[in-house]
């Protein structure tokens, strides 16, 4: 394509910084060096085959996925290598062997003795084989297995037993996200670690070699002291980073590489509001700094250039209108940004905001749009 | 497409009750041919050709849009007038002449002499007709002028004077859906009316003939006793209705014709916690029952036949994990939802929940998957 400016952009539409996008790839991947531990990003948040290449080893993988709609679409691409990292319902598992057929060495996980019987089943009953993990519990905040739960081994004894491959453990330490301090999240690390390692520790004990020990998530990940006993790591968000890992002081805010640019279209002089084109839909609903110590709305008010304009906030949200206003307790006078003027707003959640698009205008280091790189979505 | 069963779907997927849909638009046009006035129906709510035609009193419109890809859309499908009802940036002034070029009567709207002097400017520069609506403020909750403002007729001279077409005002009641009473919704609806036809009268009086007076929203429009001044009126979300709808008895639970059918994947018994396979991804971030009487979480959670299971609602999402938990204070014990069961989510906000899909499993009389409809999402 063309090169062309943002003000020739219509507006809303999704803008990605690659030079910042570089440099938090670059960080993940010098930490994780550091770590020793393989590298198996997650795609959920990017959806792009043109960001994921950037983030993979080899363009084979590995990679992990949250969706069989992306194990399907990077197979396409050329990825062979994929973890498919929520737990399987029995509808999918035709779509599961389909891939497999493909030549897609498709991991599958589950925690329950239910699933694991299903899988067993249909693994019989189609005789096809399985790769599968277990997913452990690290912090209570989701799925797994407790990694001291007699389940734990039942699930790998009855897989073993069939001749399904358990090929290891897996957790998300999701709690991360809301931590107050690095120190914290430092201590979740450590605490997502052991529950991993020791199950499997567990599963060795019974016989079940287990060589797979994988973590997961931007905040541990970039904060852990050391992974011994992990083999590999997964994580999607760091990619861009977004005001919920600002708030965290995973990044700062100069490193978010993703933003929306908009474009005024009113104002409601008597309330101090500017009206933007750039609503929920073009945000998406996610108010995730809501329960941090600084509540960022939908998204901190950038200019053209990507620098904040510290006494904006984006307090409010219509399907296709934002509503600007000043900080609570801000003694500004009326904004002037006029209508027609462009801003950019930094989101809140960069994996449910850029769900909300089909494309990345990929900014150059020019300041110039350079590229148009496509996303996808739905299942 | 082959007839197919809920339990053939992969999930999650978007369900659309075709009879539930039916009966929710013979009652919005019933209720509007009773008070007489056109019908200009939105498509923000749900961006598919099938639905829109079953809306619309032609095939060519009248019809309401929130994007320009809205207009692009349904333009290559034949419809031919279309109202865009958000204010105008500069930035889509060519996307609008390029429309019109191609036949479709597109009127755009604004609210301030800021845009009016730029579409004047346009117009002179491009040669180019436009067809302007002016927004009016009715209740304070977002954009437009002022009723009793100068600026409304200045903005109405200054386009009228440089010969582009002022074709009406238009509000939207969007406080309608903070109401607590449905008696409180009437006097909206009427405040929304008292405001509007106030306002033609005013451009009226100072020789613009404005003869669009335009309301909408769908708790208004179903609840007012009279329209009488008002000559068409934009309503979207009733196609499909939602819990926040439902929470301010605009329609009960059982019209909601809209829902995401998810499977169980996995339990936490200690929490009394059943995981879902339908996160934050496929029921959206909005949570527009938290502000009503009722929260219903991410919404509310029926059998695979769409019956509501009371006892239970989506207390958390993650973004491909959804967490069914008891209504609190229930004394209920541990759900008895197995590993691949599935069930149907209402959700908060039809809008944000089917942007969230590429297209709806048309659900027939027969209970059986009858038909794919495609939508679209992006600008």
């Amino acid at each position: 394509m063309n090169k062309r400016s943002l003000e020739q952009c219509e507006t809303p539409a999704l803008i990605l910084d690659e030079a910042k996008m570089e440099r938090n790839i670059a960080r993940m991947q010098s930490k994780l060096r550091s770590l020793d531990v393989a590298f198996r990003p997650h795609a959920k948040t990017n959806k792009c085959i043109d960001v994921t290449r950037r983030l993979m080893q080899t363009p084979e993988g590995p990679l992990t996925v949250s969706t069989l709609r992306e194990a399907d679409y990077f197979a396409e691409h050329g990825v062979k290598d994929i973890l498919y990292a929520v737990c399987i319902a029995p509808n999918k598992l035709d779509h599961v062997i389909a891939l497999r057929q493909k030549g897609v060495k498709l991991t599958i996980i589950l925690d329950s003795l239910d699933a694991a019987q299903m899988v067993v089943d249909r693994a019989r009953a189609s005789q096809q084989d399985f790769d599968v993990m277990i997913e452990i519990d690290s912090d209570g905040h989701r799925s797994g297995v407790q990694p001291d739960a007699p389940e734990l081994t039942e699930i790998g004894l009855l897989l073993h037993a069939a001749g399904v491959n358990v090929a290891g453990v897996l957790t998300h330490a999701g709690s991360s996200y809301d931590c107050n301090t690095t120190d914290q999240i430092r201590e979740r690390a450590e605490q997502e670690r052991i529950a991993v390692v020791g199950s499997a520790e567990r599963l060795r004990a019974v016989g079940i070699p287990c060589p797979v020990v994988s973590v997961g998530s931007t905040p541990t990940a970039l904060f852990a002291e050391h992974l011994d006993g992990v083999t590999e790591v997964r994580t999607g968000v760091f990619v861009f980073f977004d005001l919920v890992m600002a708030g965290l002081d995973v990044c700062r805010v100069e490193e978010i590489a993703l933003s929306v640019l908009g474009t005024v279209i009113g104002h409601q002089n008597d309330k101090g509001w500017t009206i933007i084109d750039a609503g929920w839909m073009a945000m998406s609903r996610d108010r995730g700094t809501a329960r941090q110590p600084v509540d960022q709305g939908y998204g901190v008010v950038c200019d053209v250039d990507g620098q904040p304009l510290e006494d904006f906030i984006l307090i409010g949200a219509n399907q296709e209108h934002g509503i600007i206003a000043h900080r609570s307790g801000s003694g500004s006078t009326v904004p002037h940004l006029k209508v027609g003027t462009q801003v950019r707003i930094l989101p809140n959640h960069a994996c449910s905001t850029a769900a909300q698009y089909g494309h990345y205008n990929v900014l150059g280091r020019d300041h110039e749009i350079t590229a148009a790189w496509q996303r996808f979505s739905g299942w």
